[in-house]
C-alpha cells in the first residue's frame, strides 16, 4: 500500500470509524453470535495472493461487525469502561503512523520526555504526592500495559528486595481485591496469597490484616507486600489506605495501590479524601484506558523509590550501549517495565489531557459520578431493589429484594434490552447487578433509558 | 470531539501520515536533540482549559518530529525492524475506533476468533508444527506485547511444573542470547541463569550446556528450562534446535525458541532448515512486530501443549463468570498472558496478512535477504572490510581491518551521514557494524546509498 493508496483507504475507514461513532449507541450492545460463528467465517488457510483493502474494509462490517461487544456504546454499564475518545484514536492513529520504538531516549527522545512529562501531569491532576514526578523524585512514573502488569512488577520488586526465598513470601490483598493480585503474586513466585477479610463495606480490615501478617511470621514466613484497592473491582470499595499504610510501614511491607479505575475520580479534590494517605505509599497504579478518555492501553505505574525498580529489572547489554544512556543524563524506560519494546502511548495520553483540559476531565467524570448518585437514589426509592452495597464512586451495587432468581432474571432482562449493558456477579454469595457509568458517550438519556428498563422488570 | 470533529480531524492526521510516509526516506534518521530539549517545550503543569485539536497537530510537528528517532525510514539498518505498514497502521486505527477487550471470549467474540485463526494461518507462513494450532491441538498460540513478555512468561511456566524453590532452579541460554532471557529468568524469580558458551559461529554449544546441566545437577541445582535462539540479536546466530531439544527431552527441560526477528524469514520455505527440530520443541515466539509489516505490539507464542500454562496462570473471580466460558466451548485470551485487558490486535496481523498475501510476504522478505547477500558479496570484496560474523538471514555484520577505531569511525560516519542508520555494538571484545536489512520500504536504492557511504568512509 503506497502512501497514495494509505491517503484513499486512511480517509474511508476514518470515515468508517466517525460512522461508527454515531451509530454504536444504536447498535444491541452485544452480538448474537455462538462460539465458532466469526471463525466459520474465515478460510482456514491464509491467503497464497493479497486481496484488495476494499474487500477487507467490507469484513469489517460482514466479518468482524457481527461479533463485536460494544464497550463504546453509551449503554455500556459492565465491568468498568475502557474508554476511547477522538483525540485517544487520533493519538493511537499517530503514535501508529511514526513506528517508534521507545525502549530507550536515544531511540526516540520524544517518546520518552513527553511521557515523562505528561506523566508528571497527572500527579498534579490526581493529587498524587510531589515526590511521584520524576522531574522532582526520587520517584517517578510511567506507562505500562495494565494494571496486572504493573501489580505483578511491585510483587517482582517486593521479591527481590527481600532476602527471603520465594516460597517463604507472603503477598496480601483483600479478599475482595482484583484477580490480578493474585495472579500478579502467583506469577512472581510468591509461596503464599492471603485474601484478609473486609469489613461491613467490602474494604479491606486493618485489624484482619495485622493478624495475618503477625501470625505468618510466627509460622516463619515474610509478608512482603501488601495491595490496597482504591475501588475494588467488585463493589467499588476502598481500603483505608493510611491504616494499612502504618501497618505496612511496621512491618517493612511494601504499599501498592491499585487505583485502576477510580483512580480517575481522583481528578476532582473532592475525592481525594479516598487516597488519604497516599503520601507514604510505595506505589500506585490507575488506568487512564478506563475512565479517563484514553485508549487501551494506557496504564500509568508511580514509584515513590525509583532504585528498587531498577535494581528489580536492570541489566544492559552490549546492543543497548549509547553515549546517551551512559552519560546518565537521560531515562530509559526499559528499565521500568518487563517487555523492552515500547510504543509511543504518551501520545494519546498528551493529546487527550490536551482536548479535555482539566476542566474537562472534572467535568465528565463528574457527571458520571453525579448520575451513579440519581440512580442509586432510583435504587434507593424503589420498593422492590435494595443496595446490594453502597454505590462508589460511579458504581451502583444493586439486587432485587426477591432474592437472587429475581436479581439474575432482572440483570437477563436489561441485557436482552439490546440498549444497555450490566454484569451480573455474586457478592457474599449473592447475585446483585452492578451498573458502572462511565462510558466516555454516557448521558443522562442513557442511564434513563437504563432505569425504565430496570423499573419495567423489576 | 464529537463525531463530526473526529472525521474532520481524522482526515487531516490520515494526510499527515500520508505525507509522513512519503518525506520518510529524505528526514534524517535520528534526531538532533540534547537530554531534555523536548521536554523544554512542553509546559510543566498540565492545562486547564481545552485546546483546539488544531493546536495539537500544529505540535505534531513542532515538538514532537523534532525528538523522533525515524524507525521507519527505508535508510533504518539498525537493532531489527520494527516495521509499520499501510494495513497495519489501519488496523491499528480500527481497533482504536472499536475500543473493545478480548480479555474473554463473550467480551467481544470476534476478538478472540479471528485471533486464534490468523494465528493458525501464521503457522502455516512459518511451516511449524500443525500441532500448533489451536483448532488441531494440543497446543495453540496467541498475540502477547512482546518476545520478552513471552520469554519470561515461559520461564514462569518451567518454574511452575518443575516441584523446586525458584532459588535452585536454573535457567540456560546461550551468551548470546537476548536480554530477555536473563530478565525472564530473574523476574520470574530464578536463582540461577546459565550463558552457556557459543562456537565460532556464535551459536549455542550442545556440548556446553549438556556440561554446564550435568554440573548444575551435581550440584543439587534444578535445570528448568532452555531458549534457544533462531537469529541472535547480536550476530543473527542460529542455534542448534533439534540438538538442544534432545538434551532438553533427556533432562526434562522446557524448550522454548525465541525466533523474534528471523521468525518472518520463515515464509520462505527454503529457511526453515534454520528452525529443523521444531517439531519437538515445547514453545516458539516470533514478532510480526519486526519483520513482518505488523505495528508494535504483535508478539506471537505458541505453545506446543497449552495445559501448563493454562495451570501457570489461570484463576477466575466472580466478575469473570459467564455461560460462554463455562460451557468450555470457547477460548479465553486472558487465561494465555499475565495481564487481564488486552485490545483488538488480530485486525492488523489479519489487515497485513490479507494484503501481502503469503506470496507477497515472501517477495517482500526475500528482497531483503537478497539485499542483504549483494551487501555481504560487497563487503567479502572490499579491501579494508570484514564480516565481524557470518551474514545470517538480512543481518550482516561487518568491521573495518584496521581495527575497533576505524571501526567505530565508520559507523559514526554512517550515522552522520543522516539518510542510513545503523547500530554500532560489540562481539568478542571487538568493534563491529550491525546492518540489518528489513524495514518495510528498504529497496536496492536505499542499501546501495549506504554502501556509497561505506566506502567513501572505509
Amino acid at each position: 500500500m503506497d502512501p497514495a493508496e494509505f491517503r484513499r483507504h486512511g480517509h474511508a475507514l476514518v470515515d468508517w470509524v466517525a460512522d461508527y461513532m454515531e451509530r454504536v449507541a444504536s447498535l444491541p450492545v452485544t452480538p448474537d453470535v455462538e462460539p465458532g460463528d466469526i471463525a466459520a467465517r474465515l478460510p482456514l488457510r491464509p491467503p497464497e495472493e493479497p486481496e484488495p483493502f476494499e474487500a477487507i474494509l467490507r469484513d469489517l462490517d460482514e466479518i468482524v461487525m457481527p461479533g463485536i461487544t460494544h464497550w463504546q456504546s453509551p449503554g455500556w454499564f459492565a465491568y468498568f469502561p475502557a474508554n476511547v475518545s477522538g483525540p485517544g484514536i487520533l493519538g493511537e492513529l499517530a503514535s501508529a503512523g511514526l513506528g517508534v520504538q521507545g525502549m530507550l531516549w536515544a531511540t526516540s527522545p520524544a517518546c520518552t520526555e513527553i511521557e515523562l512529562r505528561v506523566v508528571d501531569w497527572l500527579v498534579d491532576l490526581l493529587g498524587l504526592p510531589e515526590h511521584f514526578k520524576m522531574a522532582v523524585g526520587p520517584g517517578g512514573g510511567s506507562i505500562q500495559v495494565s494494571a496486572s502488569d504493573s501489580t505483578h512488577l511491585m510483587h517482582v520488586v517486593a521479591r527481590h528486595r527481600s532476602a527471603a526465598p520465594a516460597d517463604r513470601l507472603v503477598a496480601y490483598g483483600s479478599s475482595q481485591a482484583h484477580f490480578s493480585v493474585q495472579r500478579g503474586a502467583r506469577v512472581a513466585g510468591f509461596g503464599h496469597v492471603r485474601k484478609v477479610a473486609t469489613d461491613e463495606r467490602h474494604a479491606l480490615d486493618p485489624g484482619a490484616l495485622e493478624a495475618a501478617i503477625e501470625a505468618d511470621v510466627a509460622d516463619g514466613l515474610v509478608p512482603a507486600i501488601v495491595t490496597s484497592a482504591v475501588g475494588t473491582t467488585g463493589t467499588g470499595a476502598v481500603d483505608p489506605i493510611g491504616a494499612i499504610g502504618a501497618i505496612a510501614e511496621a512491618h517493612g511491607l511494601w504499599h501498592h495501590v491499585d487505583a485502576a479505575w477510580a483512580g480517575s475520580a481522583m481528578v476532582l479534590p473532592e475525592q481525594r479524601v479516598h487516597q488519604a494517605g497516599v503520601e507514604r505509599v510505595d506505589s500506585y497504579t490507575f488506568n487512564p484506558h478506563k475512565w479517563l478518555f484514553t485508549n487501551f492501553d494506557c496504564n500509568v505505574l508511580w514509584v515513590a523509590d525509583r532504585a528498587p525498580l531498577g535494581a528489580a529489572l536492570s541489566d544492559t547489554a552490549a546492543i543497548m550501549r549509547n553515549p546517551a544512556s551512559e552519560s546518565g543524563a537521560v531515562v530509559d524506560l526499559r528499565d521500568w517495565q518487563l517487555p523492552l519494546g515500547r510504543r509511543f502511548r504518551a501520545l494519546k495520553l498528551w493529546w487527550v489531557l490536551r482536548s479535555y483540559g482539566a476542566r474537562g476531565l472534572r467535568h465528565h467524570v463528574g457527571e458520571h459520578l453525579r448520575l451513579a448518585g440519581e440512580l442509586a437514589e432510583r435504587v434507593s426509592e424503589h420498593p422492590r431493589l435494595e443496595h446490594a452495597a453502597p454505590t462508589s464512586f460511579a458504581l451502583v451495587n444493586l439486587r432485587h429484594a426477591d432474592g437472587d432468581e429475581a436479581t439474575d432474571r432482572l440483570a437477563a432482562a436489561i441485557n436482552a434490552s439490546g440498549h444497555s449493558h450490566v454484569t451480573a456477579s455474586t457478592i457474599d454469595e449473592r447475585s446483585y447487578i452492578r451498573v458502572s457509568i462511565g462510558q466516555t458517550w454516557t448521558t443522562a438519556e442513557h442511564v434513563d433509558r437504563l432505569w425504565t428498563t430496570i423499573e419495567e422488570n423489576a
